[in-house]
């Protein structure tokens, strides 16, 4: 169950000497919280750990993210980078502070100092997000939070074939809300590369839905799902997504696959 | 997250006519509810299940369950019985509706017309208990409702050692709150068979323990893996657990393990 981190804002001093560009490796349940990117008046990812951060630091703290994950969706492996005072910094320290006032929703995996020009969103080469469909007539309690239950029969050999259309670069603009350039695409467009999508059948009527490419447009990953999907129960065929993805028409992909089935799994950097 | 079915008491009619003994396989996130057993007042996940049933089907219901799980302890494959009257039952649609009223907290994965004297606690040959720890420094969000996070390493070889002086018939006093007998102990006695009781190392900090045995009295499974926990620490060897048990003094054994690590898998039936 996710809770609120119960801390006032911390009073801090403005940054002074030298500085080290942190890179933090977070996991965090998605529940609760209104996205990852701070925001003012609501519960954010951003907002939880930099006010975190802040408290222990005790200087302020501008979090770069890697990917902007909407409302409700999780992250296993969602990449932060900040910069910290040099002086006096003690990073397991940190982040065990961190961890005790941020869990058990949002968890510090791993805190380390990365090379200087190093930038969670600029940096990452690629990111995969990984989607679980729980495909049975029967709910699980405990996938409740994590996977979308559907209960009519998908195919499995369908979902696959669906997949293989987004492969490359495309322009995703029927698979995205139509919103400012995120994740590195410049200018406003869509253009994004797939490097991967597969569906893996991992028993006991969960689904997996792993994609990875160089970024993703805002609710890329759930739109595709949502479109895939509706081959996977047969209300669509294989064969359009092709044309689905040509259209660039956002009124042709389907409705989208529901937050708390999604997750930011890894955000890949070079090195 | 568990939500609160929002229903209200059913109107139901006598049972009248001739009826069929009924059996669920119910799995539940115990997060949330008073426990299993049907109580005034409470929101417990019996109480839960009979007023849906009753709903469903209009008669009074009266549930025996197999296992009476502690507050906040889960269920994989918890069992209850019942009477419903044979006229007219459908019991895929049965299923169907009642998982519509509890859903996501509890589910029932199976309905089925059991033989005439079944009785889900005192049929029952064995229970399985399971209980889930994350032994790592770091928490998992994802884990957070389902195991215990112990920070401190623990031995594997010494949580193994002293599992052994606990299979086997023994009076569990030690391990055990003083209270009326459950699930088919007679008068008092806390003799209980332990069939199995091991651990295993799932990866990644994942440590599970599973617990076989005819019956549990009431907070033995949290108990015993309290009390291992601390052998697994260090803060007790393993060779204490022999002594702990034969002192059949409940102030020997360790705190109890918490309730959300505890998950009750399995019942065991003949046949």
């Amino acid at each position: 169950m996710t809770q609120l981190p119960l801390f006032p804002a911390p009073p801090v001093q403005p940054l002074s000497g030298p500085t080290v560009r942190m890179k933090l490796v977070v996991a965090y349940d998605g529940r609760g919280f209104s996205g990852v990117a701070p925001n003012v008046g609501v519960r954010t990812v951003g907002g939880t750990l930099g006010l975190a951060l802040e408290r222990v630091l005790r200087h302020p703290v501008a979090l770069t993210v890697a990917g902007r994950t909407d409302a409700g969706v999780h992250a296993a492996g969602q990449v932060f980078s900040f910069d910290a005072q040099a002086e006096g910094l003690d990073i397991e320290a940190l982040q065990r502070a961190v961890n005790k006032l941020c869990r058990p929703a949002v968890v510090v995996r791993s805190a380390e100092v990365a090379p200087a020009g190093f930038d969670a969103r600029r940096s990452a080469r690629a990111r995969r997000y990984r989607y679980t469909v729980l495909n049975r007539a029967e709910a699980d309690p405990f996938l409740a939070a994590t996977a979308w239950h559907v209960e009519a029969p998908l195919d499995l050999s369908a979902l696959r074939l669906g997949c293989d259309p987004l492969i490359g670069e495309h322009d995703f603009a029927s698979f995205c809300r139509k919103a400012p350039a995120r994740e590195g695409g410049g200018g406003g467009s869509l253009v994004r590369r797939v490097h991967d999508a597969r569906w893996n059948d991992l028993g006991g009527g969960v689904l997996r839905f792993d994609i990875d490419g160089s970024s993703f447009c805002q609710q890329m990953a759930r739109s595709i799902v949502g479109t895939l999907v509706d081959v996977g129960r047969g209300r669509r065929r294989a064969g359009e997504v092709k044309g689905i993805l040509a259209a660039r028409d956002r009124a042709r992909a389907s409705q989208l696959a529901p937050p708390h089935g999604l997750c930011l799994w890894e955000v890949v950097y070079d090195g």
